[in-house]
């Protein structure tokens, strides 16, 4: 791991800086599978799945038999394993419902707000080495309590056609309308155009490798929604002398076993502890199976050390992380000074890991610094929040010459005419 | 105005279609003032203003003398007319702020949320004919709810040099932090990339023509967030036979005087009501000063006369109007099945007008069908909902079978590690 000790605050710009991805020679490859889905629908995604998951399938749907079927492919632990994980998840998502019942803003002027889901999203799990079955959790949990009425999902099909059972059983328990074996930019072209298969959807949720961030930000300026801008997960622990390096050493290797492009970094006020962590990385990371992508992803990965927990902050607020860990004596404290991040874990018993799982809040969550603009995915991400207003006459009235003025002020009589044709009459 | 008696569903996709906006030949224009500004910061700003606004200025900054004496340059009745539509807008988006206090999703296990104002927000108000106040107002207010530190605005000087006082006059109220005489594309590069006068944003808000459009979709592929993607303006009247011609012409005239692209649309249960519109419409259009302008907006405006209200509100719901505007003898029960609009506006009594200015909702609104997907703005622009979790020793004991089960499942072994070594210690 690189390690600065005491960097000038002019070089910071140049520590929270990400390795930038250039993804403009991704574009035209992408856009060319878009275009096919578009125009042909079902038959591009039969050719691109030959190509890409070199599998031929005669149906894309999966039939309620395969799902049925899956609970009893997955061992008791793990099914157990996800409905605690689900039941906490729904536990947390369920308080961010937030209607606003009516009220008067001024005397017979009724304002209020409804939250109605979004009739139809589509969820995109990648395939790879392991079956992310916890996104299936934190997409599916909170498209359902938002009253989403079509919930897809797309998800790459091994070579034997199939998909991963622990896949098939999270989409079963948090109520997935149609699964499909359709992955990669595909998956998000039929998603956003709609096949014979597959239905279109208003909004595209989930993670994936840089072709499918790309197919995302390509169907967003053709008018379907997604979840947001997506770069490789992030972690940053915030520590003083007081925290374990031991621990701290491991926080920094779960997020480096994600990918090689993944960073995680560490800002302390203490250099023994700096010292202590890169040693004991060392160790533990030897003990790793996907050992050898979290010693590509340390080699752009850095050790910090400022001079004190104010500029710890600062530097912190700077790089607005996916996820930050508090490691100090005080974590409450810290944390209350924190403006940019996703999701933050306090004290020495919260790693970053209970989020990505089970601890209730979302692991969809703004990387690269985006912190600094977006929110992770939330209920808020699957509803639509309605605005309602109904005037008595009364409070037409009462408003009519507030509208009036300003109306004409910006120049539009017709707009003044509605509020005063309404009282003549 | 067109119009269609009982059409077949299979004719319903292209009258809810909106004209389509060619704008990849905008892309290279707007790509190149972006670019400009990117690399020369003020010096390519001054050049664009000289040659788009038509203005040559040393300072773009607006000086504390220009906002203090622009409130004596608006009359009274205007300025208590703003001063109204703030206090409303502001209770209303007061209510929206949703922290959520610390909740255990299981024993040890506590999670909450809160919601923290985006740091540095820029705000675009168009020049043109009129200056839109207004919509200080709609992102001024949430922007200062919100706790955003730094809210800064761009709007187009006009040739004098200046900006409209009851632009300036709003903008202090709100408590905008600094305001600048500069628009169109120019102005969301400068916000977008920072130059030695304009602060860099985080997020940008605010309606504009094609090209100002189409900068936001630019500068959004490169980091900086935006309020949404942006189409004209749009109102859709839902009436039955009880309806009031003379209001729904108003209404409908309200839209389709804001420009050439606006779009008005009337779906009703009463071929007599659309009639009756069609010539009210005729006899209102001759007075109004914007007259042109609305002609042309409503020659693809249409009148659709439907079977059954139910089919007006599938129709309805199939086009996701921005406004919607319910003008039938039981409103409350047709909004229930609304489930696609921006803000819905029930009643006799209740036109678009007062939302647009005073009743206290927000006006910047999904328009476009983007109302399957999107809210209109409203506190949460502004802000990020942080998660947190913080578990105590006892807490991780409980959760982490749970954790490592699905981490392992996942082929995640240091995610397990990362619970596995705290209980070791």
């Amino acid at each position: 791991m690189n390690t600065f000790i005491e960097p000038e605050r002019s070089q910071w710009e140049s520590l929270v800086s990400r390795p930038t991805l250039d993804n403009l020679s991704l574009v035209d490859k992408v856009s060319a599978v878009l275009k096919a889905v578009k125009s042909e629908g079902d038959e591009a995604i039969l050719r691109y799945t030959q190509e890409f998951d070199q599998v031929s399938l005669s149906e894309f749907s999966v039939s309620a038999e395969e799902l049925e079927k899956a609970a009893t492919l997955i061992s008791t632990d793990l099914k157990n394993a996800i409905q605690i994980a689900a039941s906490n998840i729904e536990a947390f998502h369920a308080k961010q419902s937030q209607d606003i019942p009516a009220m008067e803003t001024q005397p017979g002027v009724s304002c209020w707000r409804k939250s109605v889901g979004i009739e139809k999203v589509g969820l995109y799990i990648p395939g790879g080495s392991a079956p992310l079955f916890s996104t299936i959790l934190m997409l599916g949990i909170p498209a359902k309590l938002a009253g989403c009425k079509e919930v897809i999902l797309c998800s790459p099909p091994d070579k034997e056609g199939n998909l991963h059972p622990a896949i098939l059983f999270a989409a079963r328990l948090v109520g997935i309308t149609q699964v499909f074996k359709i992955g990669g930019v595909q998956a998000i072209g039929a998603m956003a155009f709609g096949t014979a298969s597959v239905p279109k959807v208003y909004k595209i949720f989930g993670p994936g490798n840089q072709y499918v961030t790309c197919a995302k930000e390509l169907i967003q300026r053709t008018g379907t929604a997604i979840d947001m801008p997506a770069g490789p997960s992030e972690v940053l622990v915030l520590a003083d002398e007081t925290a374990n390096p031991v621990f701290v050493a491991a926080d920094l290797l779960s997020q480096a076993e994600h990918g090689p492009d993944s960073q995680a970094l560490l800002i302390t006020t203490s250099k023994d502890l700096a010292i202590s962590v890169e040693k004991e990385v060392q160790v533990q990371l030897d003990q790793l199976p996907r050992k050898d992508i979290a010693a590509k992803a340390l080699q752009h990965s850095k050790l910090i050390v400022v001079k004190s927990m104010k500029e710890a902050i600062d530097l912190s607020n700077q790089y607005a992380s996916e996820h930050l860990i508090i490691s100090t004596n005080n974590p409450e404290e810290v944390a209350s000074q924190i403006v940019n991040a996703g999701s933050i874990f306090l004290g020495n018993y919260s790693p970053e890991s209970v989020g990505d799982y089970a601890s209730g809040t979302n692991h969809t969550l703004p990387t690269n610094g985006y912190a600094t603009a977006y929110s992770g995915v939330s209920l808020d991400s699957f509803v639509r929040k309605i605005t309602f207003q109904k005037l008595t006459k009364e409070g037409l009235e009462g408003i009519a010459q507030t509208v009036v003025t300003m109306a004409e002020a910006e120049g539009l009589r017709a707009h003044a005419a509605a509020v005063t044709r309404r009282l003549k009459g």
